[in-house]
């Protein structure tokens, strides 16, 4: 087994320390990478800090993993040494089926998460990509087309696929209006992506403090959701919302904005319920709904769609040394838009 | 203007009573109609008493009305003296567009309910079924197929279409599971819709009080929601719940008894908003939905469905005087299925 250095939380209280550990031996089918960049998503300060329930320390964060191919099993077809590679939020699926399902995986319990899980084993801990190293099978890692940088487009592989896969499932594209709501690390992806299928895109964000910011990345319209306003001139308006804001906010609020059969779809995830009531839904056969990333097959498809719009993340590259200090900036949102560790700095 | 008899609700708390008041005039593009039966709706509950507040006084109730053509405009060209139609939840809309929406007019601003409203004039109130004649414009007029009977026909004008539209849009059928949650006037029209449509029909209902007519109306299972079991067994299960209770239930615990997209729509409304967590919802890409009624196009289409199907409510017939206690009875479920009223007793 090979000695791996990386950052870990050891509880739900204290703040990430270094790390070493062993990453298991690699089988016939697996792939070595030489972790380069790894980004920083919202839901390893939940689970670092426990804030979902069931965390496992020590837990070594990170599910939007890029570098280099240093050693291929066997059996590896797909890939060989050097490749420029990525790691999304999981490495194994179906452990429990007799085969892959390669469009809902993501969705099926059998589902192995980078980290903060176990190997289909159910007892080999996963750690994630706050690392220098990872071993992952063949059929879960990502090619990153040659024009997309490791640094920047790290973060594609949960921000960039959890505001694809919903944009494609309900059909953004030309003729659609689109509403991205909040401008962070998922929304300011939803822009470049929303706006690369042909929609037309509404930012709604707290407040104008980047709707410069926004307009540059591709929206054509952006309001303030502190502006009452903005719901009045708005209401009826969009197709498609995206909300992805992980705090509670009025729903019933942006359901009004849909128009005849809209739907709303949430991919941030606020701690409590929040109250629905049914007649944001009914009138005008409204839906409320939920997307999670998706697929291998979806996620690659979604970087070669990157890949031909020459669509990355806006990031802000940190050493690991300044890891606790960055989660507290992504808790007040002070971050454009994506921190994206440099794991050269763990040497 | 011709004099016509009904039961009115004076204002929010008293019981309907007796009440004469005049019908409008006819126009060139209308149908009066002499009313033989009325179904009677939970909404008349709730408008009756002001519960969804914005009620007028006095109010006629009445949205599920049969009856035979006494007259016609001299542009009316649908319908002759002696035909057998019914008339639903509206009598007008888009009256506020250039031209009538056929498919989304139910959801328009320009509607005007068959009761508690005003007609497109701003000013003259519209009254309901609970009385002996009504005057409505062809085109919000429909027509009962030979085989349906007026009384137990007339429910379909509610609570059939109300069912009806959201299992075709959300495409009940053969190969789909269908859960119909709550075994009442709305429920057990659902039972006999998503039967005739070819789904595998479940029943979801507080107790198993039910089950046996359950089964004859064309449910394949029958659940008790009060058996924690239910939800385990349950899980995963469904491709569409129509969700026909209009009381808080925990819309969460039914939302993970759906498959991966599957819908859950609600048709019932509570009068307060319910807790809705993101984790209902994100994990399988789940919707939940609402749907209302159905535009006079479709409505029309349901009832030649009904027809082909020879599709009717379960009523119990009542004479007007019994609509206090009747409404009470709603209020305790205690009515298998739809209380109907002859006309006939006013008299």
């Amino acid at each position: 087994m090979a000695i791996a250095k990386g950052y870990a939380a050891t509880d739900a209280s204290k703040p990430l320390t270094p790390f070493t550990f062993e990453r298991r031996e690699p089988n016939e089918d697996d792939v070595v990478i030489a972790v380069k960049y790894c980004g920083v998503c919202h839901s390893d300060i939940h689970q670092a800090r426990n804030e979902w329930g069931g965390s496992k320390y020590p837990m070594v964060p990170g599910h939007e993993v890029a570098g280099l191919v240093t050693a291929v099993g066997s059996k590896v077809a797909k890939f060989k040494v050097g490749d420029r590679v990525g790691v999304g939020c999981f490495v194994n699926s179906c452990t429990t089926c007799a085969t892959r399902d390669l469009e809902y995986e993501h969705y099926m319990p059998g589902l192995v998460q980078t980290y903060n899980d176990v190997e289909a084993d159910g007892e080999t801990p996963t750690y994630g990509g706050y690392s220098d190293s990872i071993v992952v099978k063949e059929g879960y890692v990502l090619s990153f087309p040659d024009n997309i940088p490791l640094d920047s487009g790290a973060p594609l592989l949960c921000a960039g696929i959890t505001l694809y896969s919903p944009l494609r499932h309900w059909k953004a594209g030309p003729g659609k209006k689109v509403a991205i709501v909040g401008m962070g690390g998922l929304g300011h992806m939803g822009v470049k992506l929303a706006h690369a299928m042909g929609a037309d895109v509404t930012v709604l964000s707290q407040t104008l403090s980047k709707k410069e910011d926004g307009f540059k990345l591709g929206a054509n319209h952006y309001y303030a959701t502190s502006d009452a306003e903005t719901f009045k001139t708005l209401a009826g308006s969009f197709d498609l919302i995206i909300n992805t804001v992980g705090t509670a906010i009025d729903w019933n609020a942006y359901l009004n904005l849909l128009k005849y059969d809209g739907s709303m779809v949430l991919v941030g995830v606020p701690e409590h319920a929040v109250p629905v009531h049914a007649f944001s839904l009914i009138p005008g056969r409204r839906s409320l709904s939920g997307s999670m990333i998706g697929s291998i097959k979806e996620t690659q498809e979604m970087l070669d769609f990157c890949g031909e719009h020459n669509i990355v993340a806006e990031i802000e590259k940190i050493n690991i040394q300044e890891i606790n200090e960055a989660y507290e900036r992504v808790l007040k949102s002070d971050v454009r838009y994506r921190f994206v560790i440099d794991i050269a700095s763990l040497a």
